[in-house]
């Protein structure tokens, strides 16, 4: 296997202090039969990309008649559930004797493409190269047999989010029947369709498809696998809600000769008030009660943590970034909720700059949020932090009156954002699927009690009550959400490894 | 003539506690003669807009030769000053037994045109409407003869800025001349040609064509009058100096889910720094050495200052305002220097927002100066004012090594900008400028020691060491640099009187 030397060390960093533990007969078996098959494993992912799959744009039903073909020819009993958006598609596979019941997650819609950004070829036009766009991977036949090399890289919408880890199940499932196994519990799929469109039906999903959803683990496979190569697990993610706040000055932007430094300039407030939120020197956010919520982390999280490739050295050089805002390892301070400031807004910079007071002066913000904070709770600390700053606060944009009314005036517009989920791991389910995972593939895979990025799953353990948690198995460098987005094939090879010892839970 | 209640209201203030002066014969005479010929003067205004006029885009020649042949017509000797990019016109009337010269500038060039924005005609085909585009007024035919309504509006591309002054000059010498006088100082014209390209050849000018521009005073007919619609005179105006300051964060935008609240935030960063530059509750900027050079008001200047119209409030309701930034009258205000943020730029807000931690946030500056304050060394106390607060300045995008090296980092780019100027109001030739349009045309002119904005008449008093004082005659609400720009035909009507009566200094 090809491996660039910075790979190497890691993973020989991150092996250093893990048990070997040996592959067991059943993932030999499945490897056997992903080997002897590559060429048709990547052609039928090929053929599912070939649809275009932009929920809203495009005809979303012929996924689901390919997704329900993909299952009825593994002998999946598959169904259709509508929603009042793009439809869900369902499958269920019931094995005798199983103790366990595991639904699995993707989804099959894929984010909006910009053809013109794509290198090459059209979005929904796969093609193969022999390595990344960073490392000058050039396009190549697909190849109709023989031995695939794990670096090359499949190029298309959805390469990578989300359709190549249903592949995978599938696939993990071709490959135990191969040698004669059956998973060891009863599987369930659930592919979403409007995903990328923020999950607008996975709460309706839920709700109206509960009893049919029933099951004792949900495995998401959604999302990039560790950077470090390591198939990953993590056990929860932060939630997420957003904030915007107006500040206001002149009506209309002024001339700021004749009225800079008398009237008030939005850009200045705005940064006098941003700049009371989070202390520079240690970056904790200074919003009363920001932290109260927080559930802390139990020993075995803290040791899954401990044990994890840390690579911030590393990516501290690939950003550029002298220190972190945080004195924390970045797994711990993900950890913690977050106040980041996304953008700001106000007059104009650069060749277009206008000696303007400006009229308003825009911060967008995102709140990140862990375990057992509530939304809107977060949101309503952030309002009365900028409230005792003296700000009357307004939630339609004011008019002259209102404006003359207040010195200081803020607009704060929220989104309805969503919880954070965090399944614990001393769970037996959560245990036996790590004992699973680790056992089959012979790997110590990473274990993060918290995703940094946010994912709506909340909606199967609050919703559904349903420990949650997810294996992405993805190359974290995919170009996901943006133009030429692509799959590493090796991830794929090790993706249906991974979700098949994730079938073999018991 | 008809006046909206609220300008007869302010008028009525203004005046009460001036002196009421009789109007002189000669300006008596200069009104019957523009009475008795309004539509002609306004169809040489018309028949000079129809000539495009935005420098390096429109034929200059066309502009250069109206304006000799404008000048030839009544004697006066012409020429053109070429320079390095759009030439200069000039010319010179002698009158024998003078006692001063006095150098009238204005410029021909106008602002860049929008065509697609202006309503009801092109920017180079004048119309004429009933009153402003805010009131609703209706395009109507060009009157052939007759009163023409001061309340209408000439629409065009320099309508007001600047060649109704230049027209306003001409025909001040003809009214003059029609009752058997002529100016009692020695008249020069200078019409610069690029002016709205930011006068990149007006250093140049005053250099080559310095013996040629000799006088006592320069006369600028640029810029609006007081909102008041009093007539007015500047002694001085601020000048300007810009400085944009970028703040780093990761080499490129991240995930703010996966690195939100660990990577450094740029928004965050130039918020804090920002906050620091001013007393959110006094408005005073905080850079060290900011005011240090600040040349106190004499006692005339304060004078003038508590004579002119104090519009604050009315400006204060018409902009939303509910306290001024700064705890002083906007006329006294702008005679300090100030620090305004004209733009903020970081990721991205509202309809686009997304979740990121932004690579960088740009701060874009306008620094504002008043009298004996050096452009260059007011940045660098901003400078400095940064370096305090730990950053590392630089002036090119730095790269990752740099970038490693310095916590704080932010590049700050500078333009060269120009000094104030401002013409002392005790000066035996300012004093004669406010005797003679004062007691010729009986009206107690608006005296400003300094105006808000920037015009780099500093060429004239530093750079060939002539006294120089603005007096503009245009309406405040023209639609300067915009679309519809305008001219309110009363405002060239006062205009005149006011020219004439500049011309009559003795």
């Amino acid at each position: 296997m090809k491996r660039t030397p910075i790979v190497v060390t890691i993973l020989a960093l991150s092996l250093a202090g893990a048990e070997a533990h040996a592959q067991s007969d059943a993932i030999r078996a499945v490897r056997s039969y992903r080997q002897a098959n590559e060429a048709a494993i990547v052609q039928e992912l090929v053929d599912f990309l070939r649809i275009p799959n932009v929920a809203y744009q495009s005809d979303m039903r012929r996924n689901v008649d390919a997704l329900i073909e993909m299952m009825e020819r593994r002998g999946i009993a598959a169904r259709v559930l509508e929603t009042p958006g793009v439809p869900y598609v369902y499958g269920q596979l019931n094995v005798p004797g199983a103790r366990h019941t595991v639904l699995f997650y993707a989804h099959y819609d894929g984010q909006p493409v910009d053809p013109d950004r794509w290198v090459g070829h059209a979005p929904f036009e796969p093609i193969l190269r022999d390595g990344s766009l960073a490392v000058g991977g050039e396009p190549m036949a697909m190849p109709a047999d023989g031995a695939l090399d794990p670096d090359w890289r499949l190029f298309a919408r959805s390469a990578s989010d989300d359709k190549s880890p249903i592949v995978a199940m599938m696939v993990a499932l071709d490959a135990l029947r191969a040698s004669g196994r059956e998973p060891r519990a009863n599987l369930k799929f659930i592919f979403e369709g409007d995903e990328e469109a923020g999950s607008p039906h996975l709460g309706y999903a839920v709700q109206r498809y509960g009893d049919l959803l029933a099951a004792d683990l949900v495995v998401s496979a959604d999302g990039p696998a560790d950077p470090s190569g390591l198939p990953t697990l993590y056990f929860g993610a932060r939630g997420i809600v957003g904030a915007e706040i107006t500040v206001y000055g002149p009506l209309r932007p002024l001339h700021s000769g004749h009225y800079g430094n008398w009237a008030p300039n939005p850009a200045l407030r705005l940064a006098q008030l941003l700049a009371t939120m989070k202390d520079p020197a240690t970056g904790r956010v200074l919003v009363d009660g920001f932290y109260d919520d927080v559930v802390p982390l139990s020993e075995r999280e803290l040791a899954a943590i401990a044990a994890a490739p840390n690579d911030d050295q590393q990516q501290m050089m690939e950003f550029g970034i002298p220190e972190p805002e945080i004195d924390e390892p970045r797994l711990l301070a993900i950890n913690q909720p977050s106040l980041n400031i996304r953008g700001l807004r106000s007059g104009w910079v650069g060749e277009e700059a206008r000696t303007i007071v400006p009229d308003v002066a825009i911060a967008s913000i995102d709140l990140r949020l862990v375990e057992a904070i509530d939304p809107q709770e977060q949101l309503r600390r952030l309002i009365r932090h900028i409230e005792e700053r003296g700000y009357h606060i307004v939630s339609e944009d004011p008019d002259r009156d209102m404006r003359r009314r207040h010195e200081r005036l803020a607009k704060v517009t929220t989104s309805d954002g969503y919880p954070a989920f965090r399944t614990p791991m001393d769970l037996p389910v959560a245990r036996e699927l790590v004992a699973a995972v680790e056992g089959h593939t012979g790997v110590s895979v990473v274990k993060l009690p918290t995703l940094g990025g946010s994912v709506p799953l909340y909606q199967f353990t609050d919703g559904l009550g349903i420990p949650t948690v997810g294996v992405p198995i993805v190359n974290h460098d995919n170009n996901q959400h943006s133009p030429n987005e692509n799959l590493r094939l090796g991830n794929l090879w090790q993706g249906i490894e991974t979700l098949a010892a994730a079938m073999l839970i018991e």
